[in-house]
């Protein structure tokens, strides 16, 4: 079987091991390695309030080549002034020093509970353990896949291979996050590795691109965390012509990296803390696609309809009460609404609909909300999931 | 024992009868009147979709004197069309025709599920029954407050006596509203009476204060309907020289009618959809009122920081987050934050504290929760509500 995980790109190395920070004993602690080193690009949180982690990346990001990743889950290195900085910084050095390259081509990300201390000591042990098991195994991939995950259910991978230029290139892609999680990736941890050649900056570019439309699209609370990370590594081992303009080879890889964000996307909000269904909020009729933008997400967001997709309850007065409040130019007159294919409010009416049926399409894994804000073309999207007991129950009590 | 329900204040009469909507037959239709004719002012959603209770009421509320308010309870008559329009309209001649006044000196409020037509007969004929019950007794009073109750669980009633020139002045209040609520009031309904004589300038101007700092600072879910309605009536008939300058009569009557506000706005959030504490967000040191107040309800607001209140879990990393998201000027090494008295993050730092003692001020019926933005000297608050199992449970299947 061909191998599904972060190391199917070539020239990627992964370990996941434990360090002792999870109490069950499970793995806490993940590096990718690019032996010949790799382009990199990252996306990062725009909370104001930001883990050392994040600062540390984007600095490092900026560097000639990456030769690591070094990842840590359970406690995410946040709000920990001066010591967790210093933390973040002795997370890169000790990877350095492990594949012998310098701590500025390394990249950290943590991700967890804020405000605690990382246990240093045993980060820096877990860190040389893991070093020693590197390998390119689809097992070694998935072992950092478990490394990283806090309250997530599933690990949660993706690869997607194409070919440019008569070469075969591989995107391999991982992701982190379970709740939390609004537009602009809040609590989400994402690895991506990939063997095509390309530059940096349309690395850069398309990484952006891919991300706005995938995991910025995608809301389980609203929530933006301290530490969000989208990052990829580009060995160019693949051989193929290098993507150094935005041509055609740059389109298939960067359609390639939509599809594989598109997929992680999902795979993180079916994985929601306590979700059971996602749907698609699809707004169209505004008069620009901000606002289409902003409406869509109101929905998503919005408990009360979050709470009628759990119930599989198509009260769509409660999505029309959410757009009204979004802060969005309408026309009450001619707003429009269909849960799936039924129509259930026309020109700011309700419309007799069958009531057995739209409980069907939203009882569906995944459907969509259309709404008709009928005031002019733009339009936009944003995906969400269900709110339901299990949420709060997982986030009454995950702290102490 | 005194009255302390509507009909406190002198010159008002109420009723609450069973029309038919509610299957339970509990009371779904109410009316206060004032034969004498009141002066009266209103504040209502700014939600961009709005019922037609709301639209009526907003332009009988010009009228020189208001006889009589109408509600119902169950449908709130939203995105009906003009079906729901006539419907407003049809109970406020009614209500007129029972009291011999004009349609326009008769406000209306309708609550409940958006979408529904009202069984218009049914309402009719139950403000022709409930007229021939008026009566100023207190259980008059209470039989108005039951009957505008939807998912609350107790009624909720507040008076407040003063002396305004030598002459005894009540202001009495009822309010119902369980979730949907965020500032600006949504989905909630508040009637207040007064015998004050007072003019109606500075009737609608002590109002909309007396809302804007304690009914629109309160959300349970930061959700803004399409109904909300908070409506005063002053009947003039306690005699004291007439409230005509923002003299200190002004102020006293202003003050009181805030407190029995805040009573109301309080007693509605303890009642909310499954909570079980409050909580009071106050943000100091932000470069703006705007700034602090909307931090404030971004914490307020903030799913994981209502599911730790929930918990009595001082996650204070969840509110630090929340800051960071919500889009406000602060200085992320200056920012600090208290649960009650206990410093929980200093100067963009972990602090080491008590958690026995944090998690004990955190399972008060009440705590507050302060933050400091570390850049201005403006500030505010906003009241919020823990988020339970038992919000979804109600939320996911209010409908169908």
């Amino acid at each position: 079987m061909a191998n599904e995980s972060i190391t199917a790109a070539k020239g990627f190395l992964a370990a996941g091991i434990s360090c002792g920070i999870k109490k069950s004993g499970k793995n806490d602690l993940g590096l990718i390695v690019c032996p010949t080193g790799a382009k990199a690009a990252g996306v990062f949180t725009t909370n104001k309030i930001v883990s050392p982690a994040v600062v540390v990346s984007k600095k490092h990001v900026k560097s000639g080549g990456i030769y690591a990743v070094v990842v840590n889950s359970v406690i995410a290195n946040a709000c920990t002034g001066e010591e967790g900085y210093k933390n973040a910084v002795k997370m890169c050095e000790r990877t350095a020093a492990e594949i012998e390259e310098k701590s500025k081509n390394v990249l950290v990300a943590s991700t967890g509970v804020i405000g605690e201390q990382l246990p240093i000591k045993k980060v820096l042990t877990g860190i040389s353990k893991a070093s020693k098991k590197l390998s390119a195994s689809d097992k070694a991939g998935l072992d950092f896949t478990k490394a990283i995950m806090t309250t997530d259910r599933v690990a949660k991978q993706a690869v997607r291979r194409i070919n440019i230029s008569w070469k075969k290139v591989t995107i391999a892609g991982t992701i982190k996050g379970a709740g939390m999680i609004g537009p602009n990736m809040a609590t989400m941890l994402c690895f991506i590795t990939t063997d095509a050649a390309i530059s940096k900056g349309l690395l850069g570019k398309a990484l952006k691109k891919a991300v706005s439309v995938t995991l910025n699209k995608v809301t389980v609370d609203g929530h933006q965390s301290t530490n969000d990370t989208a990052l990829i590594l580009a060995s160019g081992l693949a051989g193929n012509r290098v993507i150094s303009s935005e041509c055609r080879r740059y389109k298939k890889f960067s359609k390639a990296l939509f599809e594989l964000c598109d997929d992680l996307g999902r795979q993180m909000l079916m994985d929601a803390e306590g979700a059971t269904r996602i749907f698609k909020v699809f707004v169209k009729g505004a008069t620009s696609g901000n606002d289409a933008a902003k409406a869509a997400r109101a929905i998503a967001d919005y408990p009360l309809v979050k709470c009628a997709v759990n119930g599989a309850d198509p009260n769509w007065g409660r999505i029309i009460c959410a757009v009204g409040s979004a802060g969005v130019k309408l026309n009450a007159g001619k707003i429009s609404c269909k849960l799936g294919d039924v129509l259930v409010f026309n020109n700011g009416k309700a419309v007799k609909f069958d009531v057995k049926k739209a409980s069907k399409v939203i009882s569906k894994p995944e459907h969509i909300i259309t709404v008709d804000l009928g005031v002019g073309k733009s339009s936009d999207f944003c995906y969400g999931c269900d709110l339901s007991r299990e949420y709060v129950t997982i986030n009454a009590d995950y702290h102490t």
